[in-house]
C-alpha cells in the first residue's frame, strides 16, 4: 500500500519536523530526544501540561501544543510508546518551577514509561503529577492494556487541563480537574477498514469488504465483535448507548458530544454520525451543550469513527470554552 | 465499499444538516433549496461572498462560511454542480444591498449554473460580480472543464475575498482582489488511491497497488500521466516544479505554501510533503511567508495530496492574516 513518505524509518521525524516548520509561531522542535514544545516554553509561573504516546494518532498530541492546552508533546515511534528519556527531557523543558502534569493514555508501555520519567524528573527536583485517561468503554482489558484503553476522550482532558493551567491553577488543582475530566468522558469506536502501518506497508488487521469491527482500539486492537456493515444511524446507536449507560447520563445532563474520525473517514460521514448521536442523546433528555466533530485522534488511515461524551459541570464548561491556540484546535485567539 | 452513511441519496442533506447542528453559532441552514449561510446573514452593509459546487470536497465550501470568509455556500449533489435555483436563493439571502461576489471553480456545470443564477439575481436587482478559479496547472482541458480546473487554490481565493468584504471594500474592489488572488495561485495534485462515491459504492477509477496518477483532478479526472509509486520528496518535486514555473517565481518572491490532503491522507504524510516543498521553494530563493497544511479541498476519501502556491504582495498578505472564524479555518477570533 502506498503512503506519501520517504524512508519509512524517517516517517515520524520527518513529519514532526515538517509540522514544526509549518507552525513555528506555535511550536518548537527538540530533535534529540524528540519532543515538541509550545514556542517560548517554559511559560513563566504556569504549571506545565504534557502528553505523548505512540505516533499514528495525529493531530494527537503535537497538534494540541500551544496556549491554553499542552506545553509539550512527546511522539514515540508509530503505535509505540516513547521511552522515558524524551518524556523526562520534555518535562524538564516545560517546568517553570510550578510543576508538570503528565496526561497518560492507559496503555502498558505509556504507563510504564511515563512513570519512569516522572521518577527521574522528581529526582531532579521537578514536581510531577499524573492523570490516566481510560475512556474506552468497549472492552475491560485489551491487547496493550490492563483496564480500559485511553482513546479520543484524551483531547477533551488535554483541553480542560490546559485551560486550568493557563488560568494559573496550581499543580494539585490542574491534576484534580484533569482527573475530573477523565472520569467524565467515555468513548467507543468502530473500524470500517484497517490502517496501513508505514513500516510494513500492510493493513494492521483483516476486515472483509462488508465487515466492521465494533469497539475497535486506536491501534487496531480487537473490539467487542465483528459484524456486517450497517447504516450510520444504527452504528452510531451501537457506539453511543454503552457510553450513555456507563456515564449514567440522566435527563437534564449537559454534555460535550465529540464525533471523531479515525483518519480516512470524510467529514460528511462524521456529521451524519453526529446528527444521529445528537438525536439519541436528546431522546435521553441530555442536552448537547458543546460539539466537536473531526479527525482528532486517528489510527493512521483507518476508516471509522468514535463517539465520545463528556458530562459537563459549570467549571468544565468554562475551561472547555477558554481560548486555545494550537495547530488542530483554536478559538478565542 | 463501506461508508458511514444511511441511504446514499441522503448523504449530502444529512451531512449538511449535521454540520449546521454542530456549528449553529457559525452557520444557518436553508433546506429547500439547499444552502448554508453565515449565522445572522445578511451582514449589514457588507458585500456578500458566496461559493458552491458539487459536494464531496468538504470542508470546501460550507466549512469556510463565517466572519472573514464566505457568507454562503451552495452544496450540489456529490461531484455535481448545484442548479441555478439554490445559487440564486443564496445570493438573495446574503445581499445586504452592497452586492454579491460569486467565486466559481472552473467546471462547465458550475460556470453555466452560476452564470444563470447571476442573471436571475441581477434581474431581481442584486448586483453580482463573478470570479473564476482555474489554478490547476496539470492539464489545459479536462473531463468537465474547458481550460484549467479550479482546485485547492479556491480556499485561498475565498479567504482573500472574504477578508476584503469584511473590511468593507465595495463589490468592485472585492472582485478585483479575488481576481488578483486567483491569478496568483497555482496547484497540482497526485492520487494514490481513488475515492469511493457514495451512490455507487465503487472506486471512481482504477489504480493498481503500486500505481499513482500525477496531475489528478478533484473528481478523479485524469491527470498528466500514471507511473509507479515514488518517494514523497520526488513526488512533491513533480507537483511543485510546474507550479513554480507557471507562476514564474523568482528569488525574493514571498508565497503562501498550501499542502492539501485529498481526504484519506494522514497529516504526517502532508507534513512530510510540506517539508519537501519548502526545501524546493527555498532552493529557488522563494520565501515561504505563510503555510497551510491539511485536508481542505478533498475528493471524498481519495488518498493523495496537492501542492498550491500563492505569490504574495503586501495587500494579499494582510488579507490572508485578517481574522477568520469558520468551521475549518479560524484565527484571530
Amino acid at each position: 500500500m502506498k503512503k506519501l513518505m520517504n524512508d519509512p524509518a524517517d516517517f515520524v521525524t520527518q513529519s514532526v519536523a515538517g509540522m514544526v516548520m509549518a507552525h513555528s509561531d506555535l511550536v518548537s522542535l527538540n530533535s534529540t530526544p524528540l519532543y515538541v514544545t509550545r514556542a517560548g516554553a517554559p511559560a513563566a509561573g504556569k504549571v506545565g501540561v504534557i502528553s505523548g504516546g505512540g505516533s499514528g494518532h495525529e493531530p494527537l498530541h503535537a497538534g494540541f501544543v500551544g496556549p491554553g492546552m499542552l506545553d509539550a508533546a512527546v511522539p514515540g515511534p508509530v503505535f509505540t510508546s516513547p521511552s522515558p528519556d524524551p518524556i523526562q527531557a520534555a518535562t524538564a523543558a516545560v517546568d517553570s518551577g510550578a510543576g508538570v502534569l503528565h496526561i497518560v493514555k492507559n496503555y502498558t508501555g505509556d504507563v510504564l514509561n511515563f512513570d519512569m520519567a516522572k521518577e527521574l524528573a522528581e529526582a531532579e527536583g521537578t514536581e510531577v503529577a499524573s492523570v490516566l485517561v481510560e475512556d474506552d468503554v468497549a472492552v475491560e482489558d485489551s491487547t496493550y492494556t490492563a483496564g480500559r484503553r485511553g482513546v479520543a476522550g484524551t483531547v477533551l482532558v488535554e483541553k480542560i487541563a490546559g485551560a486550568a493551567a493557563q488560568r494559573g491553577d496550581d499543580l494539585a488543582s490542574v491534576a484534580a480537574l484533569a482527573t475530573r475530566a477523565a472520569q467524565a468522558v467515555r468513548s467507543m469506536g468502530v473500524a470500517l477498514r484497517a490502517p496501513v502501518v508505514p513500516a510494513s506497508g500492510e493493513a494492521s488487521f483483516d476486515l472483509s469488504d462488508d465487515e466492521i469491527e465494533v469497539g475497535i482500539g486506536i491501534h487496531g486492537e480487537p473490539g467487542r465483535h465483528r459484524q456486517a456493515m450497517a447504516q450510520a444511524d444504527e452504528l452510531t446507536a451501537m457506539l453511543l448507548e454503552p457510553v450513555v449507560a456507563d456515564l449514567a447520563l440522566r435527563e437534564g445532563n449537559q454534555v460535550i458530544l465529540f464525533v471523531n474520525g479515525m483518519g480516512a473517514t470524510t467529514s460528511p460521514e462524521l456529521y451524519i454520525a453526529y446528527a444521529a448521536a445528537r438525536r439519541i442523546l436528546e431522546a435521553h433528555g441530555v442536552q448537547v451543550t458543546r460539539s466537536l466533530v473531526g479527525s482528532y485522534v486517528t489510527s493512521l488511515d483507518m476508516a471509522g469513527a468514535s463517539v465520545s461524551v463528556m458530562r459537563l459541570d459549570d467549571e468544565l464548561l468554562e475551561l472547555w470554552d477558554a481560548p486555545v491556540k494550537t495547530i488542530a484546535l483554536r478559538w478565542g485567539m
